[in-house]
Parts: structure tokens; C-alpha cells; sequence
């Protein structure tokens, strides 16, 4: 098995999802976390000047949407044939877009008339997400209740980690969107994933 | 083979790459291209109210890099193996943060402090997405020229068509930046792209 060492700052944030990975997949890996105060000299050692980063044995990969899809390919989470593969990318694609609108969000200008039009555009990008994952899920014939096809995939737990920040602001947001639901629920409830939460270090965000 | 349908605004775009693909593997597909007077209309029978879009024997696929990653696979065009395969991904997804930024220029504000903001943005993504690749490149141990592997890949499209944007404005970005710029001729000169290009419909953009 590689030996995989996961480069990421001591918080959830961008990176969760590719812990979560790991420990639904059962491969261990080193989670090497950095404290905001090391970056300004960490920074200069990383391949592209931002994390996360992964390294395999010793072969680097950045961006973290190229690393969970390496990994969701490497620990069989990427859905079973090529219309499911293409069914759970599309969903991490919305996703990943509304986790940069929430993103934008906490990061941006404070000011309240930039907060005021982000906040808006966070609320447009979490109903849009919300309704095109609806629509892909519903198209699942498989009555299992995993977001696509018949077994976990990676969109289960990009799901799972993306409303468990969404759902803190807006707790009602998934009632006109059962099957979001219910996949976040299936996933909240797998031995693996509550071990995981049971676990997990505790950060701010 | 199926029946491919890509819907697309009569540009290049966001949606060019999409079109060489098939080219590319020489697969058929119906080229929808959608005028912007129709736009309005047209906009309520999408599934996500934006393009492009692909039925795929009825089967609806949004998202464009999904799209394209998608075909990729479907063509072989996605790498050889589990790491090739990451390599495109990351190359892919820096030429897409770069391509936004372009877009985000011409499309954003046009008053002069927004677009020198916006001028600085796009030169800074230029020159980190042209470090990262080229980087990526220099790790390809084979000769034939290719971005990653042996082989034609969906990353070798994607470097010439981000380029062929790129290059009109900056002639000599390439310079410090040979493997891409090798990569680029490569595909230039291929057989089926360059009757692809002939062939193609004139566009402003």
C-alpha cells in the first residue's frame, strides 16, 4: 500500500473531505496538520503555494478536488460504471461551488453591504446546489438510498461534510430536499463515519 | 455508440473544449448551438438553467468540466493510469481557475480601477497555472512530447485551447515555459486538430 501524507492546516475547512476518505476507505494515512503560525515558512516548502497537498509516496498532487477524486478512484468511491462516475462528479461539482460562495462568505469583506450581496449570493448557490443534487439523486433507480448507484461513493460523504456546515445556519434547508436528506442521514449513521466524528480533533471550523 | 447531443451557445467559450473532444476521438455528436437572442427561451428547457449540457441517449449531464471529464473517460483520453489519470485532472483543473479569470475580465466591470484589479488577478493566475503545469510536464518521464504519459490526452486539448486564448494577448508567455509550449505544438499539429480547425464554425470568442 503507498504511503500517503496529507498536507492541510489544523482545521476542517477545505480539506475535510479528503479525511473523511481515508477513514471511510480504512487506509491509513498521515495527517499532517499545520498551525496557522508555521504557514508563513511552511509555505515556501509546499509544491504550489496552497494546501492541501498530497503526497504518494513521495509523488506530489495538488488541488483538492483532483486529490478526493484520485483517492475516490484509488478506494473504489467513485461510483460503479461511467454514467455513475459522471453522476458523482456532478455532484461534487455543485458542491464544491456552494462550499466557495459559504467560503466567500466568512472570508470576505465584513463590511455589511459586501456581507449583505455574498450572503445573498451564498443563499442563491446553496437553493441552485440543492436543487440540482435533488434532481441527480432522484434519477437513481437503486432503492438503497445512496446518492448514486447502489453502494457509498464519495458524493455520500461531499454531502455529509458540506451540509454539516450549511445546516448549522439554516437548519430547515433540507426539507424540501428529501433525498439530500436521506443520503446525509445514511451517511451520518455508518459505523465508519460515526467512529470517524467519534475521533475527529476538534477545530474551530 | 450513443447518441450525443452537446448544447452550447454559438461561441468557443466555456464550451470549445467539449466540441474538440469529439473531434479529437472522432466521435459524432449533434453541436446545439444555441443563438443568445434565444437565450431567454431557451434557458427554462435546461436542466440547470446554464450551458453547456449533454444528452447522452436522453441521459441529461451538466456542468462543463463534468461534461468533459466524462467524455475524456468515455474516449480513453483521461490518462493510462491511476496517477496519469490525477495528473490531467490537476492540469485540467488549473487551466480552468486560469480560464476563469480571463472570463472574469472580460465579463466583469469594464470601469478602469475594477478592470486593473481584475488585470492583475488574471496575470498572477496566468503565471501560477504556467509554473504548476509546467511542473506536472517536467514530471512526465516519457519523450513523445505529450503533457502526461505516452499518449493523447484530454490535458494536451485542454493546454491548446486555454492557450489559444492566452497567446493573442500575451505572444510571449510561453517563453519561460517550454514543456507547455512543446505540449501546444504537439497538439497543433495533429492530424484531426487541425482539420478540426479548419472546419470549425467562426466565432468573435
Amino acid at each position: 500500500m503507498p504511503k500517503y501524507v496529507y498536507h492541510y492546516f489544523d482545521i476542517r475547512g477545505r480539506g475535510e473531505p479528503g479525511r473523511m476518505l481515508f477513514a471511510m476507505a480504512g487506509i491509513p494515512f498521515q495527517d499532517q496538520r499545520i498551525p496557522q503560525s508555521d504557514w508563513p515558512q511552511y509555505k515556501a516548502k509546499t509544491p504550489s503555494g496552497s494546501l492541501p497537498y498530497l503526497e504518494i509516496d513521495g509523488t506530489i498532487m495538488t488541488q483538492s478536488l483532483v486529490i478526493f477524486r484520485h483517492l475516490a478512484r484509488c478506494f473504489g468511491l467513485d461510483g460503479e460504471n461511467l454514467l455513475d462516475k459522471a453522476k458523482v462528479d456532478e455532484i461534487i461539482e455543485y458542491l464544491a461551488e456552494m462550499k466557495e460562495s459559504i467560503f466567500s462568505c466568512f472570508l470576505g469583506p465584513q463590511d455589511e453591504e459586501s456581507q449583505k450581496k455574498l450572503k445573498e449570493k451564498m443563499a442563491e448557490s446553496v437553493n441552485k446546489t440543492c436543487t440540482q443534487i435533488e434532481r441527480i439523486i432522484a434519477s437513481n433507480k437503486s432503492a438503497e438510498g445512496w446518492a448514486v448507484g447502489k453502494r457509498l461513493t464519495f458524493a455520500d460523504i461531499f454531502i455529509f461534510e458540506a451540509f454539516s456546515i450549511v445546516l448549522p445556519a439554516q437548519p430547515n434547508i433540507l426539507d424540501k430536499f428529501p433525498k439530500i436528506q436521506t443520503a446525509r442521514l445514511k451517511m451520518e449513521s455508518h459505523s465508519l463515519m460515526k467512529k470517524y466524528l467519534s475521533q475527529r480533533k476538534e477545530t474551530p471550523f
